[in-house]
């Protein structure tokens, strides 16, 4: 699913789904019409019958996992979940290792998370030819269904020209995959503008921004934007002594009522969850009319289904 | 499941199954039926097929979960389970955000169990109008399959009229979700005579006992009883002081063949598991030709699997 | 699926999979002919469908339990996971009222692992006469799905007559419950010459090793081989004082291509997994030409399919 590299055969090059950083917009939007109709209700009992598919959960997620084995029930596939932060590694095999033995015991697809940036990718490069590997979220570096779904979200309330869109991504973008990958398919589906707000200490510098407008001024950057897409704070950030307090952060960069007004009247919230309420959305906001975080959840199970099927479907 | 609210449509009140208290008659003796059909080996397989149905623990209870799961794999619907003990909640997210989520992702059935009581009343009172939560006990209040479960046990002994037969509840009242839906399951039904026995310091005083022949006394409480139901002694009684040593509860409450003798030659023992042999039993009694303990295990099933298909199926 | 005791009629002598000690050869050709059409990607979705499976590990091992669930719902069974090494059996219920219960719930089949020895077989001998238990691994003694797909892989590589066959078992032979299951079946399949190698410490004087060439001297035991199945060192060996070190054992019993080169020149390198590289075999072994393990993992989904029909499929 990553762009054919030259000389690559294009059936080769939508064998995994790694990141959004080198996926082409027509396959981004063919993907995204097919999660449309799932999201509409449609199942595919028939797709993957008879297809085994492992969640293998290097760094432990229980919501990203359940939508995962929901999306792959939906399509007809046998599930199993493998619990690599407690499990089998303790024995001392490697990452690898487990893989290539799932694989071997005619699994065709998995699911993988790990802590550290590269190590889908790496897994993936190392996968069988018939294997699919897709990245439930790796390190900083990218968690593509998140941000497809975040797209399908925004396309359901937008439309789908988002060349006159003005869209705010507001938080921990440096230590966010979630940002990442929302930021790659932002610019391959023409956002018309894309605005980056948090404190300097949370804001990479290493081109993520490339192309953003980019500010520290929360009230500032909310001027009359389309969506507004808060990230989570992690908690970590406090020891690494990169945000004071909580309630430094949220009269800095929490989303109110009264901020929301600023945005544009029909614009939306977005948040990946778990939310930290209080900290940067407000009840008032997350449970508000213009949220939209439980569609985002939904269209996650959709956009999942729509991405296990193309890459593990009949070709 | 739970009775109308004067207003309030019929359908919506048979939404969730919380307790027993409000369940009336007929509705239980209609489960009870369905139950039975499904105690006699029928499966449903086209029942639910395509719904999702999530186990959610926030307290942890392998029999159960697993007990809830054969039931929904025999109704063809599609399971999830969730160990809300050790899992996503460590990130702090709210059980309701919990439910809420997994909920967006398309389940629509919740099997809850929880620690404290009306937690999961509360839950199913903020659940979407086509979720459905099926109580699998919270704290001390209630465990309505647990009763319906061996009210079914009682009938395939006794028959449909309960109204002749004298039932005997033994121990820790005080502290059982059991024995409140028993309770309330036996009056619904028109027990005869329903008595109750423990230590004082194990009985509640707040009215769960109106009706009952209360005693301390175990052999005389015995005389006579068509079936009675043990219960599990919690070892953290004797932390409580509640209970003075095992060796004390076992020559007071221990249900023995000889103390057994006193109760009607046809007397069934019945006992929710799991046992604390030697203490609450003894092995001859739960081995032995009056225990209808691996009985009430099997209809745990069959009952849940017509809760589960009267909630969730076709309407 | 043990031999027939005298008196006993076959139908009862296969209810089981314990061990290999006493199967026939006619038995284990059978057995091996079916997983052979299994590992050729066959399904039989049919077969084991509406029967439920519960895979009960008092020891962990993620990989054993995902063949065996791999293997179940290529049946069509529903599989049920209870993981005893940390759930229930903690309210002090005992290994043989679990598996009762479970049993009462409707479950036919259970894949069992035990850290002790012969607990899979008093599991068994307590079950009810409609039950089936697979012996997943039990202390030292037994592994016999282990032993059988270990006899696919070298029939697959070798030909059906062992007759001729040199096969060299190496290591920790004395705690291993693997090679006790291979040794069984080597014996009983009638492999030409088995040969046995690995430190006096690790061997065991028990019969074991009958009829067995023994040999503390690796080079030596390797000439001419045409199969050498390499056990897991075990690092606790370290803490019994029964091995020096790691690099020690890796000097005198490590298995690398300059080793390999004495065997004959087809000759496969097997290993049960997972694999301790740089200790009982080198990268370069592991993942080279003559190497089986991942054609092994494969072979473990067919043999515990075939086990599974054959004891639970339609008679």
């Amino acid at each position: 699913m990553n762009a054919p590299r030259p000389g690559t055969p294009a059936a080769d090059a939508s064998q995994h789904l790694i990141g959004l950083h080198d996926m082409p917009a027509a396959r981004m939007t063919a993907l995204l019409d097919r999660a449309q109709y799932f999201a509409e209700g449609h199942d595919a009992r028939q797709a993957l019958a008879g297809i085994a598919i492992c969640t293998l959960f290097f760094e432990p997620s229980t919501r990203t996992r359940l939508s995962f084995q929901l999306a792959a029930q939906r399509l007809g596939a046998d599930v199993l979940n493998f619990d690599a932060s407690t499990s089998s590694t303790s024995k001392g095999e490697t990452a690898l290792d487990t893989l290539r033995t799932i694989e071997a015991m005619g699994v065709r697809g998995f699911v993988v998370r790990h802590k550290e940036d590269g190590a889908v990718a790496a897994l993936a490069a190392a996968a069988a030819p018939g294997t699919a590997v897709v990245n439930a979220g790796d390190g900083r570096s990218a968690h593509p269904t998140q941000g497809l779904l975040d797209m399908l979200t925004l396309r359901q309330a937008k439309g789908p020209d988002f060349s006159h869109l003005k869209v705010l991504v507001v938080g921990d973008v440096r230590h966010s995959r979630v940002a990442r990958s929302d930021l790659h398919a932002l610019r391959a589906l023409g956002a018309g503008e894309i605005r980056v707000c948090g404190p300097k200490a949370l804001l990479p510098d290493d081109g993520t921004l490339d192309g953003c407008a980019v500010s520290g001024d929360f009230d500032a950057s909310l001027a009359g934007v389309d969506a507004v897409m808060m990230l989570r704070l992690q908690r970590e950030r406090m020891e690494d002594g990169l945000v004071d307090s909580l309630e430094d952060y949220h009269r800095d960069y929490g989303l109110t009522v009264a901020r929301l007004a600023r945005a544009a009247p029909d614009a939306i919230v977005m948040h990946p969850g778990p939310m930290n309420r209080g900290v940067e959305i407000t009840d008032e906001v997350a449970d508000g009319p213009q949220s939209r975080v439980l569609r985002q959840v939904g269209n996650g199970v959709a956009v999942r289904m729509a991405v296990l099927e193309a890459l593990l479907g009949a070709r």
